[in-house]
């Protein structure tokens, strides 16, 4: 049974405009057929179609369950995309899979990609959600200055990822604590500068290390998504 | 500096005829130059080029390093290709970086691919072990059906990832061990038949779940890579 993105309201739901489309011309679905719903925020119901209409499709809800499947932890990777756009969409794609809250992508003075469709990433993120049967949808923010970014307030442990030996840092795999919420930060392919490091630290970001080897950008964002699933 | 795979002998290297090219006329590398050499067998060295022909380069060698990042467990995983070939290929980049030895592909009674360009695969492989500095180079073997594979000797502990209900599944998470080996099989888009999981239990393959979602087969196969890789 099909998974679609839309609002609840109590025992009725909505389809989003766009998932009208997906489920009236692609799917030719029907009057009284019965889907998946899920707001996005946690709920997912099984819902029957009671109403067709251009733009929206109504649906009478039952088997309504609040925080399905909800982690015991709350992640959110600031990332600066790679110059190759199908390496942050693959991260995308997994991390949903796998399990993440919130995506900010970073405009750092290495990046070598200065600009981000935020509209194709919602959707390869919704479409992850759907696929997976899920019922929180991460959150994305646009392309945001380092600088701007690390002196904003955060309840997160607040970390960077950073290949710098010249600056202490820490070992991911042996401080992560299972039920703990997490920020953290990943670099470009050249990595974060010495100055963007000393900012974060001067914010209360700690340095870790993602492992020995030399990952890939989209590899370090990945490995940290993988270890809190399998830490929690 | 740049990671080279090839031939070593004592002292002395010698670049393999495709990195040859990549030498001379990609990088225009010059005689004196300095540059890693992997024997793709878990030995590492530093070598500075002797002489340049056009279909081999000589290297000297030293701080030859054997066992580099050697991992204290074996993974083999026979995975059924996806119909779109991309996922494949990505699980290959991702799986070298994290770590893999072995890597079969199958071809299974609902699997919808049923060839694989196994030159394309390891150059795709070959690439990741270059660009994350890795000694050791997985062995790719062609696609292989599932019940003459599930019928071969195997020293690893055999297990197969499936989703089916009627039949006894333990979690992953929970039974994997630190410095094990492990044999994974990983179905296709439809998941293995009701006659292929009976067959690898018959033939010693414990059947596994790989966590409660709905994954895609190559995020199922990654899971599993980056599991024993936060486990040991």
């Amino acid at each position: 049974m099909q998974l679609f993105i839309g609002n609840i309201n109590g025992q009725f739901g909505e389809l989003e405009a766009e998932e009208t489309q997906h489920f009236s011309r692609v799917l030719r679905g029907k009057l009284g057929q019965e889907i998946y719903l899920t707001d996005g925020k946690g709920t997912l119901a099984k819902g029957v179609v009671t109403e067709i209409h251009n733009k929206s499709i109504q649906l009478e809800l039952s088997e309504i369950q609040e925080n399905f499947e909800q982690r015991p932890y709350f992640l959110h990777i600031a990332i600066a995309p790679t110059k190759n756009i199908d390496r942050i969409e693959y991260f995308l794609e997994k991390a949903t899979e796998i399990g993440i809250d919130e995506i900010t992508f970073l405009k750092s003075f290495h990046s070598e990609r200065k600009n981000i469709n935020l509209e194709r990433c919602q959707k390869i993120v919704n479409a992850a959600v759907k696929q997976s049967l899920k019922a929180y949808v991460p959150k994305l923010n646009d392309l945001t200055k380092f600088t701007d970014f690390v002196a904003q307030d955060f309840s997160e442990t607040k970390l960077i990822a950073h290949c710098e030996e010249d600056f202490e840092r820490k070992n991911f795999k042996e401080i992560l604590q299972p039920n703990e919420n997490y920020l953290i930060l990943i670099g470009p392919e050249g990595d974060f500068s010495l100055d963007e490091i000393k900012l974060a630290e001067e914010n209360g970001f700690q340095g870790i290390s993602l492992g020995h080897q030399r990952f890939r950008t989209e590899t370090a964002a990945l490995n940290a998504v993988f270890g809190l699933d399998w830490a929690n």
